[in-house]
């Protein structure tokens, strides 16, 4: 089945394969059926494969993404200290959702397009002892890429015992992630991004550094959807190919996800991780060569999977979106809340970059060019 | 599509229209676009139909029907007395998730296959001032049907501040439930039962009484995810057809949800609660033919949704739910703490009921029957 519509190329929802989609209209199957209990508890493994972790426990609830700030209402206890990286709309909102939890929450910020500099961070670590620090991979307010690995190595050689909770619902997928080699936490993504499912799971892989706070913290946990002592079980007895039963699992979803996980487990991913990095150069050299400038202030802090894209001088939105939406092709406007009119937001993951036949990257960039002329002409 | 499968005839999920699936696998479609917005607008303004209510707020979020229990924390302050109607395992956990925000729990529990009494609610009433009374429509452990009419009026007569919320998981589609007229202030509910879609939508109504005591509670509301002052602005923008930003919702089966919702709306509710009460009749003289009891302990108290029933004596839940499976055709067991290896149950919802000549009914039916004739001639 592959039906005509405009291309997806918003950072996330993305494009879906066929195989994906054909899995969303899996039959009614029971959520303890003998024949489903394995495609569940096959999810979790892949999905330790693309984190790249031996002994990292996955959560797959339904819900979005944003229920996964949500989960950290397991590790957060009133007033517990949090330093919450922020490079975006994201980070504030992270924050929020961990406030009403109880954290006390110390933001790192940095401007528009950049990232707090791990000097800043080492500075904060000497000020105060911080129980989590929190960091939005890529922002998807912004397309900025947070150096998670040099987050990582910088919070756990100053403090060993702060965890590191990554928010990679933009990046799970897209961008590189070494859960156990970088010492993480956590880390929190959903369906639809490069993962490559359609919206509606929350996935979660937690340390077992992080499930030991959790099991010994002294308050209970705040949440009651949102409580691992709750899905903890389930998943264990789902990995372990048998039935339970805590809250109706989202059945054609979870197919889908063994669908999409399949294909992006059969090569490695490292070869991902390039195939990401190649096709975003490849797609801002032609952003760059149309004249137009990136919210990301250097290469080295622009996301892999999307691009951030400042409006040519007199130019809108209202220019651009719905005249590449007549092309054929979705794109997406700004988010953050300081320049939302003044930029707009394309995205590049699963496979319109890793199935360059399919033309997508070349045919948002021909769209966006013929735009542009348009644009130009009328002035 | 109509793909060979085992029938789901369990109490939910339940088997799904062909036009249903065929909505689940809508290719990638941003959660924004001009084409999706009136897609959500419109399953808000059906939910209303199928609830029978005029000015009811209806709330469509990602995740599982757990999660509607969740949002009463939009209404529950610490301390409130809350009293829990309970008829099973759905009414223990629905106040453990209120216990968790708070409230102080008072249960009014039936005996297995019964239902409080209004005279013990009245009892309750006249001995304690509650914010919050709850009621399990259908409580799926013991397919028992509590008299949610009866219980609002009593409630209403005798504190008319005290709300009334209804966990309709398991009956919103299949009973009759008028919001409006029996002066509900709550219903919960979610996709997978009688409204006829796959997994992963929690459905909530709330009435504007319920709404005016959410708005003017005297503490923050302690959820994120959860929390109606994030997802009311959303839903009034799609309901006006704009597009609006908390989270990215289910897309897909939000595309399941209106094609499933059209279909409920084309005839009356009338009609369809007829139906339901009609095959239930038929499906429970077969069981009663058959020699079997059921946990309801009597016709009044019985869901028509779902039918639990004990097993013979010396006849295992391994004796029959695999032997059915065999025969294509999924049942569930029993799911009550006290006497879940005792019984046995049978969803009988949607489609199944709606279109008899799919012969989904009669097909329960007839392999039930040669199950049993089976392990007879074993025993």
């Amino acid at each position: 089945m592959s039906q005509p519509h405009k291309l997806c190329m918003i950072p996330g929802p993305i494009e879906f394969h066929e195989d994906v989609l054909d899995a969303m209209s899996t039959p009614a199957t029971s959520h303890v059926d003998p024949l489903f209990v394995p495609i569940f508890g096959e999810c979790i493994e892949l999905l330790r494969k693309v984190l790249l972790t031996k002994d990292a426990q996955p959560f797959i609830v339904a819900g979005s993404g944003t229920l996964g700030w949500d989960m950290m209402v397991n590790l957060v206890e009133r007033d517990d200290e949090v330093l919450v990286l922020n490079t975006g709309y994201f980070g504030d909102k992270f924050a929020e959702c961990l406030e009403v939890y109880g954290a006390k929450v110390t933001h790192l910020r940095a401007p528009i397009g950049d990232r707090p500099s791990l000097d800043e961070l080492k500075k904060a670590l000497s000020a105060k002892k911080y129980k989590m620090v929190t960091v939005t991979h890529v922002d998807t307010s912004t397309g900025v890429l947070s150096d998670v690995k040099g987050v990582a190595e910088t919070v756990k050689s100053i403090s060993p015992e702060t965890l590191v909770v990554v928010d990679g619902v933009c990046s799970v997928g897209s961008e590189e992630i070494r859960f156990d080699e970088w010492k993480l936490d956590a880390v929190i993504t959903a369906s639809q991004k490069a993962l490559g499912v359609p919206p509606g799971l929350c996935i979660v892989a937690v340390s077992q550094q992080a499930l030991q706070v959790f099991k010994t913290r002294k308050t209970p946990v705040a949440g009651y959807y949102s409580n691992w002592n709750k899905w903890l079980p389930i998943m264990t007895a789902y990995e372990a190919r048998k039935p339970a039963y805590f809250a109706t699992p989202a059945v054609q979803l979870i197919y889908a996800l063994l669908a999409s996980l399949k294909q992006l487990t059969a090569q490695s991913m490292d070869t991902r991780f390039d195939q990401h990095r190649q096709v975003s150069q490849k797609f801002k050299k032609a952003v760059t060569d149309l004249g137009l400038k990136q919210l990301a202030v250097s290469d080295e802090v622009a996301a892999n999977g999307m691009t951030a894209i400042w409006l040519p001088e007199g130019v809108q939105v209202s220019d651009i979106v719905p005249s590449l939406a007549a092309k054929g092709v979705q794109i997406a406007g700004g988010l953050h809340a300081e320049c939302a009119t003044k930029y707009f937001r394309i995205g590049h993951m699963g496979i319109s970059v890793t199935e360059p036949q399919r033309g997508h990257i070349d045919k948002v960039i021909e769209s966006l060019t013929t735009t542009l002329k348009e644009v130009k002409s009328k002035a």
